[in-house]
Parts: C-alpha cells; structure tokens; sequence
C-alpha cells in the first residue's frame, strides 16, 4: 500500500459553531497528514475570513471539506468510527467507563476507512451520537477543567494518529493487520461499513418492535444499549449478514405463523 | 511529595504576539494541570479581551502570568530546560539533529523546577535562545506543512506532560528519580540551577576570550558550540563547580605568569 495509513481518515465535526476553530482544525489536519475534514451541519461560515485567517497554509483542507446535513453521512463508507467524549455533553454517565485513552484507541483508525467525530463546542456528542461509534476516546485531563477547546481537541487527537502511523506502515510491509493492544485482530476486507450496520441496527429495532420487545418511546433508549454491544464487538461483514439472516428468518417465520392464523 | 509533578514546570512563552494564542494556552495549561505561564517580552495585551475570551475558565493562569523582559530571567531557578524548535526559524540547521520526540523528552522535566519554552509565532526561538536549553524538542509533523499553531503546538506538548505525570508519581513512590530512556539518572538535589550554569558560561568565555582562544566577533557562535556540548552532558552542580575551580585555577595561574612576566 503506498497511500499514506492517515490518507483513509475523516475528521467528522458535528455542527462546529466558531470559524476560527475550523480553521485552526484545518491547519493541523495539514500539519499531520490528514486531508478529509468533514462538516455536519455547520453553524458558522467554514470559508470566511476567521476560519481561513487560522488555516494559513491549509486553505485547501478548508476548501475541499465536506458539508453534510447528519452524522450518518458523515460516516458513510467508514469501518471503524471512534467518537470523542468530553465533560460537557449531557449523555449517559455510564458511557464515561467505556472511555479509552487516545494513544490506545486512534491507532486502530489507521490504513482503514475510518472516522473520529468531535462533537459540539458546548456540548458535545448526543448519545444517540456516540452511539454511532465503534469506540470511544477521551482525553485525560485535570479534573479542575477538563473541557479543552475543540481546535486543541483537535490538534492532540491528530498528532496521536501521526505519530502512530510507523506501527501500520511496520506492519504493513509485513503483511500483517495493525491491532491496537487488546483488541482481536479483524482483517479490514471482512470489516462492515457504517451503513451496512446502521442497516442492521435497523432492521432489529423493527423486528424487535414488531414483536413487542420494544415500545415506541423507550426503543432509542433500548437500543443504544444493543449498540454499544454490537459496536464493542467491531463485528465483520460475515458476521453482520448472519446477523440479519437470523432476523429474516424470524420475520419469514412470523409471516408464516400470522398466516396460519389468519387460517 | 504531595505536589503534583506538574506544578514545577512552567511554560515560557518567547514574544507571543497573538492575543488568541494567550488565552488559549492558559485555557490548555488548566486542562493539563500545569499552573505557571511567563511570558518573555510580549508583543500584544495578555490580558485584553481576546486572550481572556480564549482562556473561558483559566482566567487566574493569565492573571498570575509572569511577564518578564528576557529568557534567562524566565529560566532563574529553573533545573532543566526544553526548548522547542519548529520549521519556521533561521537557527543553525545543524540543531536539527539533536531534536527529540515529546514523548521522549518531555517526561525529564517532571517533579523539578524545570521550562518548556515555546518561540515567537513566525520565526521560532533564535540560536541563541535555544542554546539556553538542556535539550531539544521537535513535534512530528508532516513535511508538506510541519508548522503548528502556537497554541496546537503548546496542547501537544501539556498533553505529553499530563499523560506521562504517573510514572514520575509512581518512580517517587519508590523513592527513585524518574529518568526517559536513554538518559543517565540524576538526582535533583544535584542538578545546577539555569543562573549557576549560566554564570560558568560567562566565566568560561572571559577566560577564554582573555588566552585568546576565541575571538569577540566569533565568540558567540564558537560558545554555543561548549553551551550544547554542556548542556547534553546535564551537569551537576558539583560538576559545575569543578569546572569553575579549574577556570579560577587557569586565571590564578595566568596573573601569576603575567606577575612573572612583569618581573
């Protein structure tokens, strides 16, 4: 492989409200050798004079961005997602103990099609959001202020992933697959893409609905739980068609069994 | 010792120029658990409007900064000292060789009264700045744009002293001096202070300059040569006052030959 093992990887900012964090986000994008800035429903101008004013040599990290309107876009295509978790957000406390630490996490971004998504400025990622990540990261800081700024966010995740990139480029020449410490080894072909497991997500939300598992009003809840589950296990195409065959078998098999009431 | 090994490390800032890069690294020291800021000679207001609205709940690390008139000044006390070296200056191309990585280097300056000093925005710190420094730190970058923000750059490298704080409160659990790979131990009560050294510099070339070794027009660029030779090997105070007995000696000696000569 000769593209960079950086050249795979998204910087996904969701709804991102202060141009001149953009622009500094642009410049160390550059700095480190990432070039996908992607931008989920920004609130300010990613083009106008603060942002490009903070980009200086990377004007056109900010200029071949991608603007989508959802976090689900942004992600299209990606096999591995990890999502960034400050003190601000107001999501579940119990997701805290999940966290990883950067230097752990982000190296097994590398040489895949992949994201990292930070979220708001002033509050962070939904959970609904972090439930669209495989992993999650947080920076450790001091308890006193822990909230850093979005751009320095940024900038430490960024340099974590640069300095990383020698373990994949070593162990691609020896054709091996990078793993971070801890994790089961997962050939990238077999890895699922993003929208082939929110499909799958789907499609069990439905069936479980359909069933009487889940209530309308509690099934994101519920759900978010399955996902973090399923995300945890990074699971493989294979693995995820099987996954829903057993939920069209048991659809068939309701079919089956409506019909012969209805007999 | 019940501080923390961050608070003996101060951030030295060479004429910062940018009010927004003030704010924002007072706002990252907090976030790292780092309290001391000082500011050499500062191109614009640290405490005006656009610093203060950077640094949201760091307010008291810009308001305690020292602002002082020149780097040695900064470094008074100080025991060990980093400097860090970007693309962006004009400095002798040959100091590039000795920069280490900041997860290498950073690390020594825990638990001692020891600088982190960052340069100007455009031009970096001058050659004689960076002789002022035990050692030499370079953040990886990629070639294409490898100048960092001011403030990315000071993130990256709070962020290397955070994460690295527990193996030196957990070296002084075992009553052991905390050293990075590579390095010779070095017991902190030994070290020479920044002045002490300084003052030996000084002795040196007067001596020097007075055998005729060096010349006033060269004596500088040929004294930075001893300063980084010096500064590598990480003297003690001890050792210090060695080589200052034997200056003295040399001086001693030579107003004996001159009272000869004169004889």
């Amino acid at each position: 492989m000769h593209e960079s093992p950086l050249s795979s990887i998204r910087i996904v900012l969701v709804e991102p409200a202060g141009p001149l964090n953009i622009g500094s986000i642009a410049r160390v994008l550059k700095n480190m050798g990432l070039r996908q800035l992607v931008l989920v429903n920004p609130q300010c101008d990613p083009l106008g004079p603060e942002a490009r004013q903070m980009a200086v040599h990377a004007q056109e990290i900010l200029e071949t961005a991608k603007t989508v309107a959802t976090l689900p876009e942004a992600l299209h295509g990606c096999q591995r997602v990890i999502a960034t978790i400050g003190r601000e957000g107001n999501h579940d406390p119990s997701l805290r103990w999940d966290c990883e630490a950067p230097s752990l996490a982000l190296p097994w971004l590398l040489a895949q099609p992949s994201a990292l998504v930070f979220g708001r400025e002033d509050r962070g990622l939904t959970t609904a959001e972090l439930n669209d990540a495989h992993r999650l990261v947080r920076i450790p800081a001091h308890p006193d202020y822990p909230s850093l700024n979005l751009a320095q966010a940024v900038a430490v995740c960024c340099y974590e992933l640069y300095q990383n990139q020698g373990v994949v480029l070593k162990s691609s020449r020896e054709n091996q697959i990078s793993t971070s410490e801890g994790l089961t080894p997962k050939g990238s072909p077999e890895a699922v893409s993003f929208e082939h497991l929110a499909a799958y997500y789907q499609h069990l939300e439905t069936v479980l609905l359909k069933i009487g598992y889940l209530y309308p009003h509690t099934a994101a809840s519920r759900m978010g739980k399955f996902r973090r589950l399923f995300n945890r296990a990074q699971l493989s195409s294979t693995e995820v068609a099987l996954l829903r065959g057993i939920l069209s078998q048991f659809e068939w098999a309701l079919a089956g069994r409506a019909k012969l009431d209805r007999e």
